[in-house]
């Protein structure tokens, strides 16, 4: 299988509900280094999984509703946790709809899967992958 | 899948024996730096796949009984070479029995796999992947 | 000139008053990446700088008033806005007081200059450098 | 499963040929950085996967035909677009040969999967994983 | 002093004229890695040393013009071997235009000097550091 | 002033003695990852500040006398504590030699300082900079 991966990130606060967070159970915040892989068998004719370009767009679309914001405060979050393997679901998801809609430059039934994975410090980070279809 | 990676690093000497080592075979050592992701199906309720300050304790731990030491010197090792895929192995089977028996913070039967990656320098490294039951 | 650098890292929430900061004027986060370097002109007797294990226990102190916080809710910094180079400043402070203080291990006296260096993003970072005395 | 993967790095000219490539049409060129994991299901007598140091050497070796060079003048790339993830099976294919020869210093029969990861910006990369048989 | 610096980074292609520069005679290229920090004696009024996202522009401009580009083609570049080297002194040479011209979005006489380093490879980088005035 | 800096590693055994020490006055060991940056007034005719091929040979030089050895077997650390700070200061001490012998491929006199880095782990690393005459 070939992939590519293309990586971004966001700045957000955000606040857990749950005595296993600890101290984050307060208002707090990250840095998420988002990095998206995008999984087919083959290559198309131009020699690529997809078009890199849009696939840095797609990703910046997504992660520009999410940068700069208070978590707690988005309606679709709401009683949910928005921990960093969270997140990766969330932005899967999107992705998803995004190659389901043909906006990553290839008929979207060429790619297989998709994996997100975010970082949220020097030492902790998680992943989703799933198939798109 | 889902999964959730935290990082640690331990500093230890060992040597090896058998020619392909060549000037291994004298005693040198190496920084090691480790992540051990757990993968699972599913999030908690608490929408974590694991409890990462556990995680990260349980690590911690783990690396205790090697960190600093000659690694040629303890007798659960005698007979190995101590390689970094070696030990990529010997972290998992610790973290195994660690998810076994509940230390995580969440049902072990909902933890499937278990990866644990080791840098040894800036251009090599090793992983070992499995499942935890 | 000698220097040792630990690193360490924390997780906080944040919002800036002023139009240059656009969208960062909401409440948002940051994973801070934080290194701090103290400088020398001669290793002490044990050829060390300072030990290291002091220096990353005073570091996790003075992390560990910021850590997991809302830093607009911390009065120290009432009327300030706590951006990274602020934040570079803040940490040099603290860290000049511990040196002046005999905290990490060595005559305070020896030790020249602390450079303090965080990390804001895979894009952007900060740093302050000053004399100890 | 146990991996081991090394690194290294080139240094090429290139150009693309299609409407997808946007600014990428004109010569440009790119650091490659190149990593390659054996994948075995077992360790050797000696508990490693292959042998790190030929490893390093046979990937060197592959690289060394394409690095300081325009990939536009090379014969056996003549139309097609040496995209990164088009130089992942490059790389990839010319690996498997020298497992299936025997030059990793090991059975190359134990050597299941290899799997080839190339960056090329802090912000983009591929890989390609496929079985060695 | 305080600094505040910003990366991003681009992919070009040229040639060196020089026995002592070996296969890197041909053409070939590089993905340059650029940081740019800009150095001050005090923070501005609104805790900053200049508008990150100002220089994060301004540095974009500047990389625009070589991006994806050939540097062998470029008439300013006509004599001189494009080295890492020589490139952080072009780039800092634009930099100090834009800082006396007041595009940081602070007045530049405050900002003292530049520093910009750029990485070629895992294993090489330059930086050239002046003031500004 | 332009530097040009070059990285390798090494991975070595060794112990410390002083009760600052702890844990680390056993057999222990690390990979040194250890840059070296060479800083000069001005670029020579060719448009470099060294010859980047002759610094990487001259640093793998220096670096050969140590890796894959237990420097407390090294007759001239003898009665040193080899911390990292300690071999910044040995490797400098050995590339001002080679710069002062000639062999970066530039009249040594033109070589004003020189900076060697040694990170020991991901969160600890020391440098020692000063001019080579």
């Amino acid at each position: 299988m070939f992939a590519v991966e293309v990586s971004d990130h966001i700045m957000i606060a955000h606040s857990f509900r749950g005595a296993v967070f600890g101290p984050a159970q307060a208002v707090h915040g990250a840095t998420f280094a988002v990095s998206v892989a995008f999984i087919a068998e083959r290559l198309d004719r131009n020699g690529i999984v997809v078009d890199i370009g849009r696939a840095h767009e797609v990703l910046k679309q997504i992660l520009g509703a999410l940068n700069y914001r208070n978590l707690d405060d988005i309606p679709e979050f709401a009683g949910a946790n928005t921990t960093t393997e969270f997140l990766t679901k969330h932005v899967f998801d999107r992705l998803g709809e995004a190659v389901r809609a043909g906006e990553l430059g290839r008929d979207g039934g060429e790619i297989a899967r998709i994996r997100v994975t975010i970082g949220e410090s020097p030492v902790a980070r998680a992943w989703y992958e799933a198939a798109v279809w």
